[in-house]
């Protein structure tokens, strides 16, 4: 059964605005599994650091890789870290100032962050990579090399502590306020896929892969 | 004149493809402008954290703000944060799962998040925040009260210590591998506003503002 319920700790229990917190697996792996870009924070010498990055869920871990020279992913390696995914979904207009809001779905995790060590495992994790978002793609690639699985570097943290936040819905006002003649409501975003663009280089006769981004 | 130049810190100089990095600030005025969800890293008892929140950019500062008793706002005040604006472009499909990537525009600034305490000017931040969003909304809206006031914390840092890094454009194969039979190109993402949902309160008549996101 994937959807289970946590307590939250100190730090991932939501204070601001506590009832649009969550803590249930269902919650927070659907908000994981709409995106692919998180920002990892992670501490040199004291000071913070955020790098966006590309991240996949698989399991009851959240993944994310890069070049095994990576500044990013050598400091944070064997570190705490914190992993947080936003998708910002609409900007919520109110009455006054105050009141103004957005709408949002998004995801804090914290945890030690773990290298794959293993080549075999790595490679399997990239192939769920590609797949969560190409289906059937792996197969048709040129297969990896033993050198590329060495110049890249995986790290994960378990969906532990974690915690979501989310906010939908119209402004909410002070009562007195609803009466003021500006207009109110919410203006939705999205992120869309335009057409694919295929590279000149292409051979005659491929289509695109089927892309399960944004998975919603 | 806006656009200049800056020699990067050693934290702020792209290391990982560093061709892609940029530290003009027509670049990374650009990219700040394009958005209004940025990702706040700051230290808590050495622990990293990472907010999303809000902001926007007045002339050489960049601001965010939320409640008082926000715990990021709080723990941030006087204390050094990263700053980290990314927007993610299109997915890279290449011939090889390695040389997968994705394009985007991303900057990070670093400083010390420092805390607008004069009421008056704190009120005219954020007055610019809803006219960069909304031009000419600011004074359609319920006026601010000094309670409103007291219960927001606006933080800023400079832009100076900062570096934007972009990737556009086509995937960037091994020259053996451009004959490869599988489907290479980008598929483009961008993030779009949908018709304006009205709050069910709004009185008869009032017309939705124009608003200026996506900024670019």
């Amino acid at each position: 059964m994937r959807a289970r319920s946590a307590a939250p700790s100190e730090r991932t229990r939501v204070k601001r605005a506590h009832e649009c917190g969550a803590y249930d697996r269902g919650t927070i792996d659907a908000i994981l599994d709409a995106g692919c870009l998180c920002h990892v924070g992670y501490v040199i010498d004291g000071a913070p650091y955020v790098t966006p990055t590309l991240y996949w869920r698989d399991g009851d871990r959240v993944y994310w890789h890069g070049s095994s020279a990576s500044r990013m992913l050598r400091a944070s390696e064997g570190t705490p870290v914190c992993v947080a995914v936003s998708h910002l979904d609409g900007l919520v207009l109110a009455r006054s100032a105050f009141h103004h809001s957005a709408n949002y779905r998004s995801v804090m995790l914290f945890g030690e962050a773990v290298k794959v060590d293993d080549p075999a495992a790595a490679a399997a994790h990239l192939e769920t990579f590609v797949e969560r978002l190409f289906p059937g793609r792996w197969a048709e690639l040129r297969p990896m090399t033993d050198r590329e699985l060495k110049a890249t570097t995986l790290l994960s943290i378990p969906i532990d502590e974690a915690s979501a936040k989310i906010r939908t819905g119209p402004p909410k006002d002070d009562e007195e306020d609803y009466g003021w003649p500006v207009w109110a409501g919410v203006l939705p975003m999205r992120t869309v896929l335009d057409a694919p663009l295929p590279d000149q280089r292409n051979p005659d006769g491929l289509l695109p892969p089927r892309c399960r981004l944004p998975i919603d």
